[in-house]
């Protein structure tokens, strides 16, 4: 019940984000002017910036992404960092040219039927084919042994689990756990249909109720980056496991995971969110089942579209990695997005040191066994702490036209707020340049 | 809580539909042989197929759709038409060649957003206006003042319909109800999730409280193929009209639809099945705004894929009408489409009153004003009455190695099946011959 106003609060957040437009308006009409509200340093103009970004793009596509981040129009403009919106990834899928482009004619994958004989009727051999290879390339799961459940994105696929691990007849719903602070959505997912299965019951180093329950353990963890173990320590417990981040690109592999129900997307692995496209990997074969009963009674299967796109991506992103001569131009997926999150994190890092008014969390080094590389986590989002005396840190920089998701939808203080560390480069540099320059209340 | 039952029931019948391979070799393996179950009528070889049938279709697809109805391995098969899965569209749209090829470029549409600055932000503009336009030629809905929402699938957006009418602090959950014989997924995909919000009340024509409630009109229905209007007569009603079947090759259309809630879906109008995808007519602002909230909650937005490939077929689909010129060789959309359930129907027909054991229903003659046509509908199922002794006419069939849905599930005895007309070519020869020669108990 409680959580049907934090569902109206979250939608605040997200009609905020998405009228981003109006909320200029909003400034620049109403009484609050531009020159009111910033206070710039102007050794932040570019200051922020890591040289050298561009070095290996072919010159035909620097042109239409050539940043504009110190125009005067910059300071004036809303930078909307709420969603992890992945479109930082375009630079390089458009390196690839027509490598990644998909055809399909109108005649074909007319069926809802992918094939009859699997478990999961709906999913496409060839995107199954496509996660396999890509996770043997990688390390970071086993497939061996596993049920492959598709569904429209991981968030249907939680949900999915959900409906698949729940007693049926129970008097009560399962409660829903996970350590604060978790991802926004997961409350809102369980609790927006107030479903008689399962209900959202909170942080899971709060829970101590000797009753079934379910542990979602997000690793590396959206939104504070850090990597996870389950934290309650009962033997009633069902664990998910969202690996949405666990890439080489964010986190250093350490080794293939191997838990019961593991969830992936390609939304945080390619950048392809528009696609809506997540993947399961399920060691029991009842859970598998009830997984794509849920799938069908929902949106009976899933995207055939959405999958042959994405098997030819992830197909070609194996390739970039295992036959490279093929890819003169280009670098191995994970190379590029490795050293573009490396750039980021280091530009950020610098802005936050010389604004003063932020911190952010620090990481462990460790050894990736994809990439050999010693490396300290560089997450897809940032879970910036306002020091001091800002105790909204969401509020004060709305104030600064940065649009962020407040602390509090996830469980934790208002002083912090996540912040999307995925937009294309130019409104990186902007928003580093103004944190940068934000150097007083 | 008796819709669990009757969840695990449906599920059943999936399962059997999915694993008709298994049921196959259940039969030629076990006690039944077919010899023992088929006493097959020779009248019914071919005496079922309505000829002429391939005369408009070009040379170069005939070979990869000839039809072997009359092979001994015919007389063996499990006939599954259990679903209504359309891929009876396959040839038409072979013939269009690559006029409905969809070519996506890997870098683009990877972003979570359409169109911020619209209500439905993940709605593609080319998908919208390809609606628009198709409904505007057809005039079967109204759609000025409407606001649009996609969905994955009609079936998505029927359950953010629910959650968008649903009075979110009731003490009870609200009635949905829908007119027997109503469409078998209905009561499975408002009460799996056990919703507070809420709940399946039966029959509308049995509705008698004096409560909140929904009612679906399904309009032409499914499964009997019926035109309908309202039958509770409340002032407490929320309306759901959900027009799948609204459309010229199914039935004669009177005029354009002007509800306040109307579901449409590719599914059955072009026949792409697997590209989930469907689209929501809204009058009012505030339930579009929630059926997006609940899109947004359950998957975060809609399969660009998706939507790119269906605004080509649509458009292309209207251009077959408008500038039937660039088509030399092929018919308008509805003109093929309507023409194929034509003669699918006249086969049918000629098969049960062959058979003597079974009925359909009939149906009365209307003048469409997309075709200028007057005819009676012709449904996408067949509504099939086993007559006489035959109780569970599911099992009847099942014995005789057809797979159909028993009416039963769709609130209505047993007598009765529902039977997809919408299969290839050759399995709907090998339907309409078993059939008719099905001639005994």
């Amino acid at each position: 019940m409680e959580y049907r106003m934090m569902i109206l609060g979250h939608f605040l957040v997200i009609s905020l984000a998405l009228n981003a437009g109006l909320l200029y308006k909003g400034y620049s009409n109403g009484k609050h002017k531009a020159q009111d509200i910033f206070s710039f340093n102007n050794e932040c103009k570019n200051a922020s910036l890591v040289t050298n970004r561009d070095a290996h793009i072919p010159k035909r596509t620097k042109a239409s992404f050539s940043s504009s981040s110190s125009s005067s129009k910059a300071l004036n403009e809303v930078i909307d960092l709420d969603h992890g919106d992945p479109t930082m990834y375009e630079k390089y899928w458009q390196q690839m040219g027509e490598k990644t482009t998909v055809v399909i004619p109108g005649w074909k994958f007319i069926s809802y039927f992918s094939d009859v004989k699997k478990l999961c009727w709906f999913l496409e051999p060839d995107f199954e084919n496509a996660v396999i290879r890509l996770h043997k390339l990688v390390g970071n799961a086993v497939t061996e042994d596993r049920h492959i459940v598709v569904g429209t994105g991981s968030t249907q696929l939680f949900q999915a689990v959900l409906y698949a691990v729940s007693p049926p007849n129970a008097s009560e719903p399962m409660n829903v756990v996970s350590a604060a602070p978790f991802y926004s959505s997961y409350p809102l997912i369980t609790d927006f249909l107030k479903s008689g299965l399962y209900k959202w019951a909170g942080d899971a180093r709060k829970f101590k109720k000797d009753k079934p329950y379910v542990e979602l353990v997000t690793s590396p963890n959206n939104p504070d980056g850090l990597s996870r173990e389950a934290v309650v320590n009962q033997n009633q417990g069902i664990l998910i496991h969202d690996l949405a981040y666990y890439w080489p690109q964010y986190t250093p592999i350490s080794s293939p995971a191997n838990y019961d129900i593991m969830l992936f997307t390609v939304s945080k692995s390619t950048g392809h969110a528009g696609t809506r496209l997540g993947w399961a990997l399920v060691k029991d074969k009842e859970i598998a089942k009830k997984m794509t009963e849920f799938i069908v009674l929902s949106t009976i299967g899933v995207s055939k579209e959405s999958q042959l796109r994405a098997a030819k991506i992830l197909q070609v992103l194996s390739d970039t990695h295992e036959y490279n001569g093929n890819f003169k131009e280009s670098e191995p997926f994970f190379d590029y997005s490795y050293n573009l999150m490396a750039r980021r994190w280091k530009q950020l890092r610098n802005a936050v040191s010389k604004s003063k008014l932020f911190s952010l969390p620090e990481f462990s080094h460790g050894k990736c066994a994809f990439s050999s590389r010693t490396f300290a986590s560089q997450p897809a989002f940032a879970w910036l702490k306002c020091e001091g005396e800002i105790e909204d840190c969401e509020s004060f920089l709305r104030d600064h036209k940065i649009i962020t998701r407040s602390g509090k939808h996830f469980g934790e203080s208002s002083k912090y707020v996540r912040i999307s560390v995925l937009p294309r480069d130019e409104i990186f540099d902007q928003f580093t340049e103004r944190l940068c320059s934000i150097n007083s209340l």
